[in-house]
């Protein structure tokens, strides 16, 4: 990841969109109550014991995506020594955070974005436990701009038949450290950003918010649990209302600091193989959608940053009230 | 990479943003015949000589970037084990391709293309000189979407103090496959390729232009020299004049198919340090911006791609008609 914060001062840098809700959309969105039959059958609701599965009352809702990026049972062509194919096995999963078409996670009572939080701990195990998937991968996309096809708030969840490319990365970085260091990489970032305070966005009993160090894009937010666990299933009914509260303040500071940007959101945690991974530590990924990564970050995976954390991190705090790159 | 051409169908996929000139952009533009006082000491022109440097009449020019991702000399604080810094020593040039400003290299006369890969080739030699330049990453931003923050048609090289990740995977991926079939595999695809037709855009006697078997976005172009060559500087000068059609051609028939829309476009060559990559064969890559990818992507470095490059092929290269994902 390259700083170069002069880079921020070109005119047309920052795209500054955001989020705006159509009135009357949600009068044709499958996400909205009333409108269960336009999704596959629900496979968890929260609901009142008096409502019928896909039909209105819930709080959650869970459905498989109609239009899977992985599935059971796909035939593909035989592979060659030059172009190797598989199936691209696994499951899809659409997670609805609430039954308002006009709330997102950054909006919505705090308590309601745990209970979403609860729900995926919850789908997170039901597809771990499947033998086939050997990586939970949840994500939100917010807006457009995000690459979220749907607007009305909700998360997406992937049962991947593989260990993704950067979660191999980030295993061994974590392994690499634990054996020269005898401690998990990120129990040390947890405990020295709290220590120098110079790149932390927020912090509860149990999480801290930090701009990480190595921010790949401007206003990078990483939300690391305090206590050492290696997969987010393992979070507590405790840890699950504190990082609610967290989540719920991170996206808030980007709604209000950037006017409801669109943004990208993920956890990254332990494979789900069967293998244990100790040295690893579960987190939570953020990023608005303020710049276009172009042709120099897609030749080269590496990408050119134009803030420093140390300047997202007074910003979205509130320590400083430039929102521009410059220090 | 993961297909998953039912995912097309989602009715608000496809952005199908194009670039439109502003009619009076150019009165401002830094990179317009007049305006040369707007940015730094040209460093190589293709102008008359009875012209002198930094005024009109050019008609390739080539600036220091003024907003560099990489320079010389700067400071960076200590490192420490856990926040590890370098510094972002390096070249960030701006190939200026035309005069015009309302041309582009798919619209520009095609040896005028030629010319622009011609002085590719010179910075490409000059950059590789230096001894802290380990890889050479030329670019193509075309259009806001696509990451440029100017409109006028424009190339930009970095000189970079490392091999990127992303060309360390190819050579890793090239040095396997010649270990184990003693051959390179850029030459087995393009003779592959060449043979079944299926994924062929285009084709001249030295050049080969396909939609990749593993593409990582919808309508991703690859164009290979059918000759083995690990690297970009050591293109003939005829080859040169026939890439410059094929450029012009396989970026024209984007500007065609989806009205002129943004793209990326880069160079993979063999890295600069001082050895040798025999295994290695230099390729430039494009892709229209038609898609943003989200979290699934940027959580993972995996790529979900909604079109075949065999019908990708079959749409750049006129033997189909249908432009969305449907196979």
């Amino acid at each position: 990841m390259v700083v170069a914060t002069e880079r921020g001062m070109r005119p047309t840098d920052f795209q500054k969109a955001c989020v705006v809700p159509a009135p009357d959309e949600s009068k044709d969105c499958p996400f909205c109550p009333g409108h269960e039959i336009m999704t596959p059958l629900e496979v968890l609701a929260i609901r009142p014991d008096d409502t019928e599965p896909n039909t209105p009352g819930w709080q959650v809702r869970v459905v498989p995506n109609k239009f899977p990026a992985f599935e059971y049972g796909e035939e593909v062509a035989p592979s060659t020594p030059l172009f190797p194919r598989r199936p691209a096995d696994g499951s899809h999963e659409v997670i609805i955070h609430t039954p308002r078409h006009d709330l997102s996670l950054a909006t919505m009572p705090p308590d309601e974005v745990s209970l979403v939080l609860r729900v995926y701990r919850h789908r997170y195990r039901a597809n771990a436990e499947n033998r086939q998937v050997r990586y939970v991968h949840i994500i939100v996309n917010h807006g457009r701009e995000s690459g979220a096809s749907l607007e009305h708030s909700h998360s997406q969840l992937f049962g991947v038949p593989l260990v993704p490319p950067l979660v191999q990365q980030e295993l061994a970085g974590a392994s690499w450290f634990h054996t020269r260091h005898s401690e998990c990489v990120f129990c040390r970032i947890a405990s020295e950003e709290a220590l120098t305070a110079r790149r932390v966005v927020a912090e509860t009993s149990r999480f801290i918010a930090i701009a990480p160090f190595a921010s790949r894009l401007p206003f990078e937010v990483w939300i690391i649990p305090r206590a050492h666990q290696e997969s987010f299933d393992l979070i507590t009914d405790d840890e699950l209302d504190d990082l609610g509260l967290m989540l719920h303040d991170a996206l808030g500071r980007y709604h209000d600091r950037f006017s409801n940007p669109p943004y990208n959101c993920y956890i990254h945690s332990a494979p789900t193989d069967g293998a244990r991974y100790p040295y690893y530590h579960w987190h939570m990924e953020m990023v608005p959608k303020l710049t276009t990564p172009g042709s120099f970050e897609l030749g080269t995976s590496m990408w050119i940053n134009i803030t420093t954390p140390e300047h997202a991190a007074d910003y979205l705090s509130g320590r400083s009230d430039t929102g521009l790159a410059a220090e």
